[in-house]
């Protein structure tokens, strides 16, 4: 009944066709031995959500949101079905089940449904009965036998909520890299893989722009201590895992760069300095369905004040039609805007510790000529906005400062 | 409450892609009255099944028949989303369901489960509230929350018993053909629409090899008297109605004429004429999984006899190594085989009042120089096995004979 019990998640990639399904099998079923218990998430495979959303568009431009779910929890019933196939035919027994049948229930709010609680009954008993249990990511079922979709990154969460309902050891993510690196390897070269990184550090770095998780999950592991172990669905190598507590002795200042070059600025020119203004605008923004990231308020010694802010690229035209209604309310000046940004981060549990962290990086990118345009902090991160040509350079030279590559 | 119901069903080619979904979803939205309710049946899209047990085999030659049947089921969950969508499309309210959903209850024979009870109350409060109702055919769940799917023919029987459950009008057969035809068009041009025809007719009809519905939904439909209406889902011809009693004054003798090319023949020589051999044959063959439609034994006057025997060409490999066993077993003599056979059926309930129709079909054979192998008859059909070379002669000659173009 106590065996220790393993959570595993594979996304798309590990299940994109025949051979990476088989491969997955594999090795899920070498991780399985008499002491233990395995339970698996898995996401659909390969590009079968875009299929799937692509047929749904071509037959209505704003398809019905509850039937979007009814088609999008299809893509994981397949792959979870297939890889329960695949681990029987290697000779262990296996069980898969949607999310619903497993009692995943979430409320109503369709295609970014959240989960309310989970049943462990179903899969105790398929455990009991020595099977590999595998479930459906990324979907659950309300209380009325509604099918649910959690959006965006949601196999991460089921196989985090799943690990916290079965009291599992240990949650691990397997994706396309080897865990969390320094910075992006594409950038520099020299990136190293950490070893370990606290919740904090990983959610902050997740805000930030690296990809590798959605904020969402972490925060849910964090909450309830369930430690993440990210790693290559392709080597044996150890990843990285996430935890409260890191066991070293002292933290590193800075123990990630992040690079993101998803979001735009706006700046809207003139706006008279009273009270409520900024509560008028981003007011106006947020009923736009827009996501404001960094708001920067430059203090003005006149009577009038420039506010800048960032939002997704994705999401500028609707931002900029909201903010020229807001101007104009508001007898402003000009509207600006700029693509061309990214955002430059520095994150670390120790600059709670570390003095001196944030005047280093401005004093690195002064010394490589990168103009800083906006500046946010938060108690374990300091982010730059700076021109996008010059991302690159910025976090090559930050990775050295902080010394990173060590 | 009790506004009239019409059940429609579409199969894969109706839903084969974007185009053709969004056509029956213009022709379900052109049925919809505001004094009737409509519940629509649907298929996989086309290929989807086939593509899906392809991607099975991949993985495994065997695989278990729990997981085919998560996997399968998604087949239909993804045609029903997009037709709801579609229907919603044109503005007109609809909503999708699972087999589970809509309350299916199967018993556990996975891959081929039969329905042992449908709820009505999630169909009908979706009906109250004015929407076009959507149900995943070929499948429903267990007790245990298990999900199956029905076998072949499921989403025709998926329709009936929904008909029957909520006390439907009608069930509406949508296919690629107009309707039922006193044989098939495609050898005798002549051929004509059948406009009304009794559940009997039709059964024998399809257990002699029209393919247009699978008994198995006739047959339930006969039990609970729900008139089938099978028609074109490409015209808006009307189709021919499967009734109990049709409205004619006279049957005529034959309603239908039908030819089916899959059976091969087996003989086992010199068969020791003596009490129980036929059921050790028998038993041995349908021990091996194999089913045979009609047997043929030769009284003779010696001590020793002929028992011919038709199986599905399919399974012919396995039948013919089952009665190497049992032929040996019993020192019978030679096991022969042919493949090269057709079984041409007349069908009509009329027989059972008009004499000689028998005679009439083999009185036409003979002058048309058909050689007949085997017979066998119902009390509303003659089956003689003939070479397949002669079978589009037999039809024609046996359509013209029982004045079916008129």
């Amino acid at each position: 009944m106590s065996k220790p019990i393993i959570v595993q998640k594979f996304g798309g990639s590990s299940v994109a066709n025949v051979e990476r399904i088989k491969a997955v099998a594999q090795r899920i079923v070498e991780t399985k031995t008499k002491k233990n218990n395995i339970v698996v998430v898995v996401s659909a495979l390969g590009d079968t959500t875009d299929d799937l959303v692509q047929l749904a568009q071509n037959i209505s431009e704003h398809p019905p949101e509850r039937e979007m779910d009814m088609l999008m929890a299809t893509g994981e019933q397949i792959s979870c079905a297939l890889v329960a196939m695949a681990i029987k035919e290697l000779g262990q027994d296996a069980i898969s089940f949607t999310g619903s049948q497993v009692g995943i229930v979430t409320d109503n709010t369709h295609t970014k449904a959240k989960i309310e609680k989970i049943s462990a009954r179903t899969i105790r008993k398929a455990l009991r009965q020595n099977k590999i249990v595998i479930v459906a990511g990324f979907q659950g079922m309300t209380k009325n036998n509604e099918i649910t979709t959690l959006g965006r990154g949601g196999s991460d969460l089921t196989a985090v909520a799943l690990a916290i309902a079965i009291k599992a050891q240990v949650c691990e993510i397997f994706t396309d890299v080897e865990g969390i690196y320094t910075t992006d390897p594409r950038i520099v070269p020299e990136a190293k893989k950490i070893k370990e990184i606290t919740f904090d550090e990983m959610l902050e770095m997740a805000s930030l722009g690296a990809q590798v998780m959605q904020p969402r999950s972490i925060e849910v592991a964090r909450r309830f201590n369930i430690p993440i172990h990210v790693r290559s669905s392709f080597s044996k190598e150890e990843g990285t895992m996430i935890i409260k507590n890191t066991q070293k002795l002292e933290d590193l200042a800075v123990s990630g760069i992040t690079c993101n070059k998803a979001e735009a600025k706006i700046t809207i020119c003139n706006v008279p300095d009273k009270p409520g203004v900024a509560a008028d605008i981003f007011t106006e923004i947020s009923d736009a369905g827009v996501m404001v990231d960094t708001i920067v308020q430059n203090v003005g010694h006149t009577r009038q004040t420039d506010i800048s802010f960032t939002v997704l690229k994705t999401d500028l035209a609707k931002a900029l039609k909201a903010t020229a209604v807001i101007a104009a309310k508001l007898k402003a000046g000009e509207v600006l805007h700029d693509k061309n940004i990214a955002r430059i981060s520095i994150v670390g549990s120790g600059m709670r510790s570390h003095r001196g962290v944030a005047a280093k990086m401005f004093q690195t990118l002064a010394e490589h000529k990168v103009n800083i345009e906006m500046i946010t902090t938060s108690d374990i991160s300091v982010s730059c906005i700076i021109g996008q040509t010059q991302a690159e350079k910025a976090v090559k030279a930050l990775h050295k400062a902080f010394s990173l590559e060590e």
